[in-house]
């Protein structure tokens, strides 16, 4: 397939317009949301949505309210040109990178909040208001693409299953799609603040594959309570001296309450930090 | 015109695709959201909508969340067939009639709020988490319908501003409209919860359009500032008895910031209650 070269689109009314003449012709559109500082996870969600739809839009937008006040918003990595070259790359249709005040308009007043556990344990423990922001922003998205179907990346497991839960709640007729996680040679799952470790935590970062590894391991031979899955993963991580877990922990898969034995399928999701810099990967486990 | 029989439709997904189709073959879609026991204030609706699209969805849900716990939810009253017979002689061609588990799936958990001014005071104020009901419903109704345009009545005039900041917040693309309020022979604004008064209260519930009156006079003769024009509203309604008012109030008619003074557009909105029963009315003060 020849590269060819997306069309780069600022306004949601140019998107959307955009968006009707390719509904008008029967063509079907995926919308891979993203803050940019692509890497190979976001290119094989592109690919993932090319399986799906005719044209593909991707998203590059830095969105504020998902940061907080302590959060690396500022210092977040953006580079559209060289994201746009990426997307040529992989022949996304459409690079979507609209402005601060094109997704907040002028007076704006209107968040979407997914309310109880889905959003309250795991990552919305130690980053109140993330969901919020996250939840509120797809939404918006998804109004400006106009997607029949849209991407996510497994490893923002959580992610995931809250904004899957926000479309069925809010009776979006879009289809929500996870890709699973892209991962370094050496295991490390890719991320745009991997860029932030320094070559000591990097190294060690690949404990938290690791660890997941070793989870499979035992529940393949038969282990499912949270108790010992979860503490071979923190033996695991522990090993690393710059590591410092924030949380490792066994859900239901689908609603993420908290569960102490694994009978349909589970998730195991695990946030650490090192020197600051704040790494989370998961991997789901199913019975039979 | 011949009246023509509305399609009865329950189902999200069959709404759905039946606006699908409509989209496809290039017709304009129009919805008019309403919680059933249909008026003419309802009917007019239909009729403006119908200037505007070239098919009406008229949705009747009575909608359980923005109803406070002491709030009339239970007897608020409900005729299906009779409304689908008005709306039959108004040549509506969808009546959108789902049930509460249709709007509020299993495990639902997503609210859709507008925060700060617009939400916080007038009706806001005595019916806490009304707003939050009204605009996460109408999302979904916006969502399920996929209409170009939804029209509002004026006589709600708060949430009409609210719906409008809402769907320009999510950058969804649909108008927004309001049509102006129908009232009675006698001035009282159309509404489904006439019903209750008694017919002393209903007799002396025509000081709200009457009091609406006076201020219109002030306002015309050269009065702009809020304390003249609410204490001749309140003047007014204070003849009556029965009359119980909840709020008076004068505001910016576009962000319903209070006001002291009409300068561009203000709207004066009041609450009132006859023997429990809670009726409003607004009208909208411009300059030159």
């Amino acid at each position: 397939m020849n590269p060819i070269e997306p069309i780069v689109i600022g306004t949601v009314r140019e998107l959307q317009s955009w968006a009707d003449g390719m509904r008008r012709s029967g063509r079907r559109v995926a919308l891979v949301p993203t803050m940019g500082a692509l890497h190979t996870g976001h290119l094989s969600l592109v690919r993932a949505a090319r399986q799906y739809a005719d044209r593909v839009v991707v998203s590059i937008f830095v969105n504020p309210t998902q940061f907080g006040p302590q959060e690396d918003f500022e210092r977040y990595p953006r580079d559209l040109s060289a994201d746009v070259q990426k997307l040529k790359g992989v022949s996304a249709d459409v690079v979507f990178a609209p402005s601060v005040s094109e997704m907040y308009p002028d007076g704006n007043a209107t968040w979407v909040d997914v309310e109880g556990t889905l959003t309250e344990g795991l990552c919305g423990r130690s980053r109140p208001g993330h969901f919020r922001g996250v939840t509120t922003i797809v939404l918006r998205l998804l109004h400006a693409a106009k997607p029949h179907v849209a991407f996510f990346g497994e490893k923002d497991y959580q992610q995931y299953v809250v904004i899957r839960r926000m479309v069925r709640d809010q009776l979006l007729d879009v289809e929500i799609l996870a890709a699973p996680t892209v991962r370094e040679p050496d295991g490390l799952a890719m991320s745009s603040r991997n860029a932030y470790l320094r070559p000591e935590a990097r190294q060690q970062a690949i404990a938290l594959n690791a660890a997941l590894h070793d989870v499979r391991q035992l529940f393949r031979s038969g282990i499912r309570d949270a108790r010992s899955l979860i503490h071979a993963a923190r033996r695991r991580i522990r090993k690393e001296p710059l590591a410092e877990i924030e949380y490792i922990e066994l859900r239901d898969a689908d609603t993420l309450e908290p569960i102490i034995e694994v009978e349909g399928r589970g998730v195991l999701a695990l946030a650490v930090r090192f020197e600051g810099t704040r790494l989370i990967d998961n991997t789901v486990l199913e019975v039979g």
